[in-house]
């Protein structure tokens, strides 16, 4: 095994609270502990495509633990077997992973550390076992829906921009015994619509485990009526879908006599319980509030252990795995490993099970 | 003059943070400083209508000067003038003020302390001038567009919410090179806008006061892009339109092949941002979350002091007007005037020169 | 085993946000599921001792889910089994534990949950040793340092506090070249001290788990100042004590040319700093704000757990039990053992070394 | 008048939010609106005499409008007029305000805004008045006692920091049925003391306007105990002072046997507290964490404000002059006229009458 020298670090999917607080650990750890250098990667696997490398030193990382974002920038939509191009007026997909290795081994990088979801590790894996690049990932969604982890960074700050948006709509709820439909994030899992809709006290929850029948729904809210709580709260998964079908989405067409209230799952939800059940219904989409703003501690302190680990795992020649975290403590799994198995919600986990015994429905 | 013995309050409106503290106020004051008895009526004229009034002790107004909401309930589409109601299949609007004034007398009410917008101290202005109704105004909107009053509370605690907002997605908008869209409050008045866009560092600032060219728009966002700037934020009031034309609102129909990402005006700008800059853009409308949570320590102290006065003018017999803030001042205008003249953002002021001074663009 | 019909539920110890998520959760789950009545204890054991009970419904625990506080009262200092009495002018300490089982009986409670901490834990234990009192232990403590589980609620709340003050002191820090010195909760174990010392970036953390030497404190934030770092923070738990000895205390007596800055290790720590390094030094003792306010939707959520499976266990007829988190489980384990093996930071651990890493002094 | 190229800035005094928002707003309206270049003055006055300045671009100041501290440091000790320098082993104060004329001199500054509060006003207007120095002030102050202005940046902010504690102390208090007392910032004026404490429903609070009677104090505690309500919250400002004679400060002699429970005047009103009415007392200093933080929407714009109209200033030839806020105003005052009326709460004034009305107590 050659000697590292250098490492470089790149980020890469969707921002997540969390990701300088890896850097920053990667950095640190490397110089301080191991005298590795860094390279930064800018905007995931675009900057060595682009060969957009620069060294990264303690100065740099100086100050960003508490700070949302990347340093790095982030980008979702370059994937190097299959890059985008515009090609006489037509898109193509092509493989620009040649281009990857040349800047790599330009720059002389030992290894990288991959901080990213399913599809970068995903990425991440194809180059190790392709080209035998040595790679480290850094599991990161603010989902919770990535395998091989207990739990990842990001998703306690997520949690708690969701619980405090219910909190917030709660009290407008009961003043105008309203219902109040809220859409979090998780296409494919319903983690933070089920944790943020107990924390929150929901009343109904919707996610993409447990399809819903809306008349469930409605019967649920209507039953709440009936002993004097004149007002809702509905937590919804932007992937929740109802029973025996896919979401119907819907399109737009110009129309000056038509209301401004339209849009995903939450408005569609929205939309019928205020038809079934007669009550004033209002729609929240908190969308990309929940990935942004100053990582909460609990987050802080699980990115930095990640960071630290990754670049232990270097030292310890162990490439190809991803740091995870297990109990109270990081363990590594192989990166082939974690891209396939996605964690979900079990319909008949403790949760599930508590949440409905406290009166919360989930429109089954 | 009939000697005041019991005063009756209402909320009415849309939900506001603080208005509990004004509850609070005006029960302890009434009570304790002028040994007056008070009245609960809930849900706005609602509950003149429905006869739904209720003792309001000290000991019912405990703890609450810090939560959202209102323990009164609210109703924003009673007017007893116009009141809706079906018969034969039909929807009629009647006029039920007697009824109102028959609870009044029931009840032995001798003034009423109305907290709420333009459309509730217009009903109680109607009550005041038809029947001689005693009626003390205190001026509740989250917009700050009311006239006769300097600032009214909730406007702080909204702003709060938007400037943080903003604050989270600044971070993905720079880590993602994006352009983020945020449509804060304000149908007639940029005042959330405008404020939220100054201290959260919004690049373009879109309120009703001026309306915008989209070419402007996207013009701000390329120089940013020319200085190295590869994202923007962008503010809108929800009341935002472009010049020589009001939106053109949209009208869904199912369609499972289209995206979705459609609505009011945030997704508008956001739409044609996207097609004339071609830079990937995001939207996020904050809606209700602006009018829920915990009032800040601002609009605490506003609403207390509106409540306070707003009993020292019931025990100074001047009724027909309503509380106001001028400078550190708490005056009062009469509920006439207050009606009449709405707020808006002058667009020469000083703080839309500021803005513009410090690059903010306005689509102009 | 006789069946149960009436549950009573209490709250012991200090203040500890998520409390009332407890209390909320046990009667949900008590009533709606399993059919039990619920008295309230008040003010923990006391109430049994002053026959201070009250029956529980779902009302009175609407709403309470994210507020701070107990609505049962809570007391830290009445042990039935040493009870303080004033008699003659003296202090005496009595066993009033039969007046405690008389209430019991009285009040045809069948099982007792006790929410609190190991004082807590161990005077149920001895009711139900002693008197065969069926009782169902919930563990609570901000520390963190309950043994027989992973983590209890609070913790994370406390941590929040804690790490966001760090973060308000940092600014002030870096701006005025200072050391700023932040004195955290941790009698015996350094949890929150080390937790929030990783999660904002703590230059110093000194824990009672590892004896400080002050010239390797000095030490650390000279080598910052070498390195163009003016400033520095330092991180100190309630109980960390300095190598080779106790903390000395200190008396006060009245002098009006003293300046008033003392009191317990942070000002200790902060002035010996201040001596040794010749650096302007701040201390800040946050205190109680640790242990208020609204609990994070992490403590939300495994408050309802616990009290969730307290009641389970009640179903299941396992007395003499606490209810504890294990991994992403909850699960039970015996008084007797939860009171037995408390938690402490291990100084070997992992935490710990990563810390030491990433630039970190623990003053040795 | 000489033409103006070349402008410096300076922060001195304590931190402060909102210093990096004027910073921000003077660097980007003198570069954009009129062409000037700005040189960064480090750590106040202190930059001056060791002739610490640099350029300052927008690249600078990009992304610090939500930052607390300052960019620039901050000295309160480095008065040029009064310089402090040791000398064979002596303290002596030098003048050495001509080195300061030749760092300016040197740089080419044409004028200075010195953003700080009374004390670095005075040494501006100083140099103003002595060297012809051309000056533009921008006021400073937490505590909100500087005179010529309505109102200063930063006060909003720590008033949130302090009226948001007093929320999270509530909860405890009541939970324990203790007196909770919080000690505030305010050494001269009382402002932040009264308004946190009408904001956070303070059942007493103590501000040096009005000294106050510790019997009195005790008296409004029990009557609230007589009313059933078992716990009180008193906010103190730290220069609170008793009746008829100043706080007697304290001293500390090293003794082990002493509790450690010690310090200014907050501590002195809890003993007291605690002696007179029997009842358990936490007593909480909030100190550093009110000047730390992001600064809040209203700073943010009120700073921001300033910034922008003291290069008006610049602009216009008005040196010797302070920006202020009257009304919705900025407008600006001879620094002259600042220095010499600090702003003190009336005992008479509206807000206190209407705090004592609504139960509160101020020890009289």
């Amino acid at each position: 095994m050659k000697r590292v020298k250098r490492i470089g670090v790149l980020t890469a999917g969707g921002d997540c609270p969390g990701l300088n607080a890896v850097i920053r650990a990667v950095v640190k750890t490397a110089i301080n502990e191991y005298g590795y250098e860094v390279l930064g990667i800018r905007d995931g696997f675009a900057g060595l495509i682009k060969k957009n490398v620069f060294p990264l030193t303690e100065r740099d990382v100086s100050g960003i633990l508490p700070r949302g974002g990347t340093i790095l920038g982030t980008s979702n939509r370059d994937n190097p077997f299959k890059y985008k191009v515009e090609k006489d007026g037509k898109t193509e997909f092509v493989d620009v992973s040649e281009q990857v290795i040349k800047t790599i081994e330009y720059n002389e990088i030992d290894v990288i550390v991959s901080i990213g979801g399913d599809g970068t590790q995903s990425i991440a894996l194809e180059f190790y076992e392709r080209y035998g690049v040595p790679m480290v990932g850094v599991p990161k969604t603010i989902d919770n829906d990535l395998g091989g982890t207990d739990v990842t960074f990001g998703f306690d700050s997520a949690l708690q921009v969701a619980t405090f948006s219910i909190d917030k709509l709660h009290s407008t709820a009961e003043s105008h015994h309203r219902v109040m439909v809220i859409e979090v994030m998780g296409r494919d899992a319903g983690w933070i619509a089920l944790h943020a809709g107990v924390a929150g006290g929901g009343d109904v929850i919707l996610i993409p485990e447990i399809p819903y029948d809306i008349d469930k729904v409605a019967e649920t809210i209507e039953r709440r009526v009936k002993k004097g709580k004149r007002f809702s709260l509905v937590v919804v998964s932007e992937g929740a879908k109802p029973k025996g079908g896919d979401v119907v989405v819907k399109k737009i067409v110009d129309d000056p006599t038509m209301p401004i209230r339209l849009g995903g799952i939450g408005n569609k939800v929205g939309d019928e319980i205020e038809e079934k059940t007669g009550m004033e219904t209002r729609v929240t989409v908190l969308g990309h509030l929940q990935r942004g703003g100053s990582p909460s501690p609990f987050d802080r302190l699980l990115a930095t252990r990640f960071g630290y680990h990754a670049v232990k795992l270097i030292h310890e020649g162990k490439f190809g795995q991803m740091v995870a975290s297990k109990g109270n403590d990081i363990v590594n799994v192989s990166l082939a490993e974690a891209a396939r198995n996605p964690r979900r919600v079990d319909p008949n986990s403790d949760i599930v099970k508590m949440a409905m015994a406290l009166g919360t429905g989930f429109g089954i």
